[in-house]
């Protein structure tokens, strides 16, 4: 391989999370080359932290060309100005204006910068489950609920890129107060947070959903309940987004979906119910296909554009 | 002007609607030569129909050279096979290959059919009320309620044609009985039909919105509930879909939009306060900038791609 078309095919992906930060070169089909992880140790100085960040990316970069580095980071972000916002669980990154310093590290490399949710889209759709289809929409279920749109292998995020926040779609008159929620949000009703607030409330419990999830497999009515209620919210929130998006396919992945692998096929059966009867059977909802590396290979991913 | 010229930059557009036929002839600006417009008869045959229509086209067409013929139909059409399905205002074309038929006689001008809501969400995209935004939703609230979503100057119509199906996005866990809609759809909480059904129970009167509104406006209590609620509804249909999609503007039209100007600046407000506070000071809701021409003007726009 010439120097050249290394440069042309290969990109770094830079997966800052709260916990690990992964790092991998790799090429435009998502397969990796090199790649290293560490803990991100978010308690620390941003100094540290970014630091750390440049070493790992020397390392995997070693004397290889690149075309591009691309970052995944928490959310909100501002990417017009290149800056992490203020993310709950990075701290010390608040306000980081982390293309800038990664670009007076890596001078003459583009550097693109992402939210995690549209990063892990962007890999399922490319690389992923929605690979070869038209219009894909990730959505995570997890401590939160969002969902990353991706037209034609391009993440669409809208006018000022916040597209895909559906956590905060009504989809009920009536719900709990959540901070920062609108009252009958789908994520105060149906997200991980919102599962271990109910099992709390009705059962006692702190496990979140997981131990809902077996409490329920178990025949506990109580949890049994909760399951339809969170079964229903989450139909009403995919069929709201097929009548608006008609996309070729949902991957739905997160926390929550990865408790209990039923359901999904019994997601796909009620969304259907709630969808115009000509649309029912174009419906598509599949899990994720890659696993934890999905954030770093997104991120690589966004080079290539 | 060369022929050449001509054929490069003009197109027919045909608004075909329940009631009127409309005709023209014009440029890629939606800028119109020649226009002509009569009764549909939509009671008579489907060969009475159709002939009308092809004699309005070589009327406007004249010695003109075109590009292509577009066509605005009610939904729902099945775009790839050129044809309208079934229509509840126009019983006559159910089922129609109108594509074909037009194609028999004008046999090497490519022709074009997308529903009415998505033509003249086109029009106002590309010529009038979003002109120069990147993406747009055009929302009609009328008898029904739906959406067209222009991205890039382009529609964006979902896997099979059916994005932008709004009126049957959930909202509410509860709501009127609708046939074919679900419980608790926007459609079926604020269309102009929802109000005059409300208007029609607690009221006594059978005028719709505008007299819904008129009674509101001379301080009705009654009608002021049912005003509030609509705005509810219509808001929280409208911060969903910024939440999904952020996009540059909202332009919201149709009859009930018509029958209060008061209303819009109102949602403005509503809707703000159920977004993200990040979001607040980019939404943009404007009124349509097209008059009843938006449908021709759209339909002939759909041949510009």
């Amino acid at each position: 391989m010439s120097k050249n078309e290394k440069e042309e095919h290969l990109a770094i992906g830079v997966d800052l999370g709260g916990t690990n930060i992964r790092v991998a070169l790799m090429n435009k089909m998502g397969q990796i080359l090199q790649e290293g992880s560490r803990l991100t140790e978010a308690y620390k100085s941003r100094d540290y932290i970014i630091q750390n960040m440049i070493k790992m990316i020397n390392t995997v970069k070693g004397d290889y060309q690149i075309k591009g580095i691309g970052v995944g980071s928490p959310g909100p972000i501002n990417q017009a100005e290149g800056r992490i916002l203020d993310p709950p669980n990075l701290k010390s990154l608040h306000q980081c204006p982390i293309v800038e310093m990664l670009q007076s590290e890596f001078r003459d490399i583009p550097i693109y910068l992402e939210n995690d949710a549209n990063v892990a889209a962007l890999a399922e759709a490319r690389v992923g489950a929605g690979a070869g289809k038209k219009s894909v929409i990730y959505i995570t279920v997890s401590t939160g609920i969002g969902a990353g749109i991706v037209i034609d292998g391009k993440l669409f995020v809208g006018a000022q890129g916040n597209a895909g926040e559906i956590g905060n779609m009504i989809i009920s008159e009536k719900g709990p107060q959540v901070a920062n929620l609108n009252t009958g949000a789908l994520e105060a009703l149906a997200s991980g947070t919102a599962i271990e607030r109910v099992g709390r409330e009705r059962l006692g419990i702190d496990g979140g959903a997981k131990e809902v999830f077996a409490l329920a497999m178990a025949g506990d009515s109580v949890a049994l309940k909760i399951v339809e209620e969170v079964k229903t919210y989450l139909s009403i929130g995919i069929a709201n987004l097929m009548h608006l998006l008609n996309p070729s396919i949902f991957v739905i992945g997160g926390g929550v979906m990865q408790s209990g692998e039923w359901l999904l096929p019994q997601l796909r059966e009620k969304t259907s119910h709630l969808l115009f009867p000509s649309m029912r059977s174009h419906l598509m909802i599949e899990p994720p296909m890659l696993d934890h590396k999905v954030g770093v290979i997104g991120a690589g991913l966004l080079v290539f554009t």
